[in-house]
């Protein structure tokens, strides 16, 4: 259904998807192609002779982030930017980061397929060690591109295996010489506009039936570690009203978190992931419990309402004696007193806001595509988080089934992946001029 | 405050108390006198040597229960019989089941100072074996000679430590022949009325500043396997409404379970004493939890409204879909849906009512004694539950501090147990005429 000028080739694209998960592809049907592993060499050796093909250009910074640049007419402009990353989880699969550079790649294959000039040079990134599954954290390709951490700070990533980031680098030769990460990123290879095309990896769009997701920002992240020391008691000699019990107290605000982002539907989030018991006994009432609470909005001013909300509930002196706002109508036997919990902010990453320009271009791609695209916000993070950082930036999302990911069972449609590849050049050429 | 006619010797009481509690007393100011352990032997000989000093004869049964016996002046009368236990937990205090024993002690040496005559015998009784902590289950003793083992699972019980119950009654000299646990009782010696005297084990005294419980009956017990699955996801990347959030669906059960018990303050329970996520991760939504229930009432109709509570609320096809009663007023986010918990019921205690005769002669015993008794239920187990099955039984509870007990730190107030075995005199004079 696409109305484009230049319409991609999704067979092409889809074969060539298909032929770089054959690098590290696991019995499981997914794919090891982990970080500046032996597999992560091929995966650059590979894409490197795909774009060589096509004339471009590849050059190669100090933390092995591969550009592939094909130049446009007017050399005062800085590169409109399409990509992602290729390393993959331990057990990932097929298509997380690997769709965004194919679809760069794909881009670059139709442009030079009609010999269209752009004003602005096209370059496809593929940026090192976003999983961080083999040297943590995450992203510290683009991370140390925008700024985030120092070279240095890159290079010396421990790998959970004794090495490090910067000697994997070096040992499958991709230590590249263009400036990354300098202070006030003098020398950085610029970025005129980014754009990263991934799979949902959520099941928003899939069950709205929608094609593509107009990535308009991330959300903000809140963690915390929650803390309820109560009294261990007699599960049978001891009355409800004697008890400090530690369960009820934690339950309460497992109830209480889900309550505050449900009341926030679609956009905010809460997750209590963990929770254990300190002692635990079936007939002893719990004497202490800890617990996670994952608290996300991509609105910063409500996440901060949820985080103010979700404390005041705790240390309300109310708390356990008379019942919470999620409770009103269940009486208390008189004098009980549930303990308190000790919450303790962990973690806090602001919201991101994608840059307007690029959004406008990723959703004036998909229509021109043939697809109504709909606004959607990241839950997960991306290079694109910090890249936003430096250069306007912009996401495009594809459906994945049952919006799994980080997983060998990993997939997606070729009607998709086509789509997104086509908006996705349609935007280009709209930034590139 | 005595009114008694013949006072019971406080003092002398503490002594023997303290005395007793030598024998295996551990660093931390506890005691470790496990069944059938040489301190369990050596405690025996002095209890019997004691009640030897006062002309009482010693019968010991198949499975070691110790009964010292003071002739009454009507031969035809089955005796009243006060007691407890003499072993403890590894690390456990110096007044659990000791208390009774030594309170049965001092009610002999009272009679024999006053050379006073009972129509009824008396007898004081130490069960084999009460804690269980070395030959699980608990009260085997009481158990066999009730009827709810049959004596040879009670000598084959097989220790911890890899010995049976039978050869180390034997190795410690306590394999009696007085006939215990033959079907229908046949043989088996018989008791008149039984009362067993006992620290609280809970807070319930204490806090009401009383000093006599008069136990009325112990509670009934369901305990439950829940199991709850639903979907592991991504905690930025989805929706509320497309969760299947273990964790909340679990937080919900346990608050409901507290308030099926809250609503029946102060007779019902409730407990949650563990909870455990199967996969659990602070950015991942719990895709399964396993917990346990603890149900309590003295009211077999009250535990079963209560189980039936419990069931329903889970069960329920609105269990996630819509608010509980607990929780109205919380919009849902439409589509929300929680995994249901299944909930397993894997045992039933019912409720034992004791008997009214004993119940009032302690009742008279304490007011007799100065105090005026509260009416109690026990929430744990004694020997008295298997006694009732085939005598008249109650119990008398006296406080301990912060109602600690299997605990190095277990405490009572000398005037609580002088106060216990006047009161336990009182009713011993009453029934045994």
């Amino acid at each position: 259904m696409s109305t484009s000028q230049y319409p991609v080739n999704g067979e092409r694209l889809w074969e060539t998807l298909h032929s770089l998960a054959e690098i590290g592809a696991t019995a499981a049907g997914g794919v090891a192609r982990v970080a500046l592993t032996d597999e992560d060499r091929v995966g650059r050796d590979q894409f490197v002779a795909w774009v060589q093909e096509l004339g471009c250009a590849v050059h190669v910074d100090q933390m092995g982030n591969l550009f592939a640049r094909r130049e446009g007419t007017d050399s005062q402009r800085a590169p409109v930017v399409v990509g992602s990353h290729l390393d993959s989880q331990p057990t990932g699969g097929k298509y997380d980061g690997a769709y965004g550079v194919m679809v760069g790649l794909e881009v670059l294959r139709v442009l030079h397929d009609h010999g269209i000039s752009t004003a602005a040079p096209v370059e496809v990134v593929s940026w090192t060690n976003e999983e961080g599954a083999r040297f943590p954290p995450a992203m510290i390709g683009s991370g140390v591109y925008a700024g985030a951490f120092s070279l240095d700070e890159g290079l010396a990533a421990p790998g959970v295996d004794g090495t490090t980031l910067g000697s994997e680098l070096a040992r499958i030769g991709y230590a590249g010489d263009d400036p990354c990460g300098a202070p006030d990123g003098a020398g950085r290879r610029p970025i005129g506009h980014y754009i990263e095309p991934h799979i949902e990896q959520g099941p928003i769009l899939e069950a709205a039936e929608v094609t593509l997701g107009a990535v308009t920002g991330v959300q903000g992240i809140r963690w915390y570690d929650v803390s309820i020391e109560g009294q261990s008691a007699h599960a049978g000699s001891t009355p409800m009203e004697h008890r400090a019990d530690a369960m009820v107290a934690a339950a309460r605000l497992v109830c209480e978190a889900d309550e505050i982002a449900a009341r926030r539907a679609p956009e905010g989030r809460a997750t209590v992931g963990t929770l254990s018991v300190g002692t635990g006994s079936r007939n002893t009432v719990a004497g202490s419990v800890s617990l996670t609470v994952d608290l996300r909005h991509p609105d910063a001013a409500e996440l901060e309402a949820m985080h103010n909300e979700l404390l005041a509930f705790a240390e309300s002196p109310a708390f356990g004696r008379q019942p919470s706002a999620a409770l009103s109508g269940v009486s208390q036997p008189s004098g009980r007193s549930l303990p308190q919990p000790q919450i303790t902010p962990i973690w806090y990453s602001p919201p991101i806001v994608f840059d307007p320009t690029v959004v406008d271009a990723v959703r004036e791609g998909a229509l021109a595509a043939g697809f109504e695209p709909v606004d959607i916000t990241s839950g997960a993070g991306h290079d694109a988080c910090y890249v936003s950082r430096v250069a306007p930036t912009g996401m495009l999302f594809i459906p994945c089934a049952d919006g799994l990911s980080h997983n060998e069972a990993e997939s997606i449609l070729p009607e998709h992946a086509t789509a997104g590849a086509q908006a996705t050049l349609n935007a280009v050429l709209l930034l590139a001029g």
